[in-house]
């Protein structure tokens, strides 16, 4: 049965499209890796359905939403879980991780120089250790993965946020959560990702 | 074959867990309909698994995120659209819909007085508009429902929205978005939903 035709449309960026990017890699699947310029986006912008990107285009069919999109492609190569109840946890722990990096991006808006400096110091005490000492149970309880005994496209919207944390904490930062920083290892350690990475075009985020 | 054991968690307040009670209604599934009272949720969200609800108790098991449960339930009970494809438009337009709210969200945050009535203004001239005549566009192509030819999770999060929209706006609000109003009226109008908002407790939101 032939591939459908996908276009994968984003901003020169990791940012919200790596993980559906890391799910082609790991699937084996031909895409086009479309990688909008800055300067042509608010003409681009009007044919989005949205008005937002990532968007995947399918046999010329436009969809957005990235984790809409990851779970589309998940459940279709094989990294949605092994049933009902595994694709529920990749999406719970999918959404965890959500919540957490919306109190990131609310940190990033905040423009009152005081307030930033209190919210930036309770992220760092609270929110994030919080967060990530759960994220440290589960996976290690769960013999290095996030979901199931098998891998799924959590464990890559996983490995793809770590790679953003220690890039904005430090290498050492994750020295605290041995099982996240291993499950990122090994998913970055896979041969599909190792040469999908060492072959993307290097961006800051 | 019997049902599982169900328990759902939540505040009394219809929030992010009335899509859910709306499809459990739908299906006409029996379940704990929980409530914590405010005074006993200091104690209880050390045992959410990340202090938060709504959570789902299925058979003595606790799952979180509120659209990771109705996902689930939706899957189960027919209401997921008739194939990935739906599955995904019906993700996608969850997911739409919770980028306004959050940009709704973080008004209610806005704590200086003149940037708050900025960005009403704001919402209520461009981003408001912007995704509701899209919504509408989408609804009235599809023959009154937003994904597919069947009811999907997807019009009860809409319809309860829209719920909270003529709440907050005035009963013309959607006087504008006919199609989105009649979507609105076609789930409350279904015998079983009907039934259910009838007999549920009566809250402010
Ligand atoms: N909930 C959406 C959010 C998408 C989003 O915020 N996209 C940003 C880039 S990360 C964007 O398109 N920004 C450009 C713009 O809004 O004009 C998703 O997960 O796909
Ligand atoms: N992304 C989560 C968010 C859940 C959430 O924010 N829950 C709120 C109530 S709507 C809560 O538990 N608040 C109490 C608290 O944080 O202590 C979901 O959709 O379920």
């Amino acid at each position: 049965m032939s591939q459908p035709n996908y276009k994968l449309i984003y901003f020169n960026a990791r940012g919200r499209a790596e993980h559906i990017r890391f799910i082609f890699a790991y699937a084996g699947i031909e895409y086009q890796d479309e990688r909008i310029p800055r300067e042509k986006w608010p003409e681009l912008k009007k044919r989005m359905p949205f008005g937002i990107v990532p968007v995947l285009e399918i046999d010329g069919r436009r969809v957005d939403q990235s984790n809409a999109i990851a779970r589309y492609l998940a459940n279709k190569y094989g990294l949605a879980g092994k049933d009902e109840w595994e694709a529920m946890q990749c999406d719970a722990l999918v959404d965890a991780l959500g919540d957490l990096k919306q109190v990131l991006w609310q940190l990033r808006t905040e423009q009152d120089p005081i307030k930033k400096e209190e919210r930036k110091a309770k992220l760092m005490r609270e929110t994030i250790p919080y967060y990530l000492s759960k994220f440290e149970k589960i996976v290690s309880e769960n013999n290095g993965l996030s979901v199931g005994s098998g891998i799924t496209w959590c464990d890559f919207v996983f490995a793809v946020s770590l790679e953003n944390f220690e890039a904005i904490f430090g290498k050492s930062s994750l020295d605290y959560y041995p099982a996240m920083k291993s499950l990122k290892n090994r998913i970055y350690a896979l041969p599909s990702i190792a040469e999908w990475v060492a072959r993307r075009p290097h961006t800051e985020s």
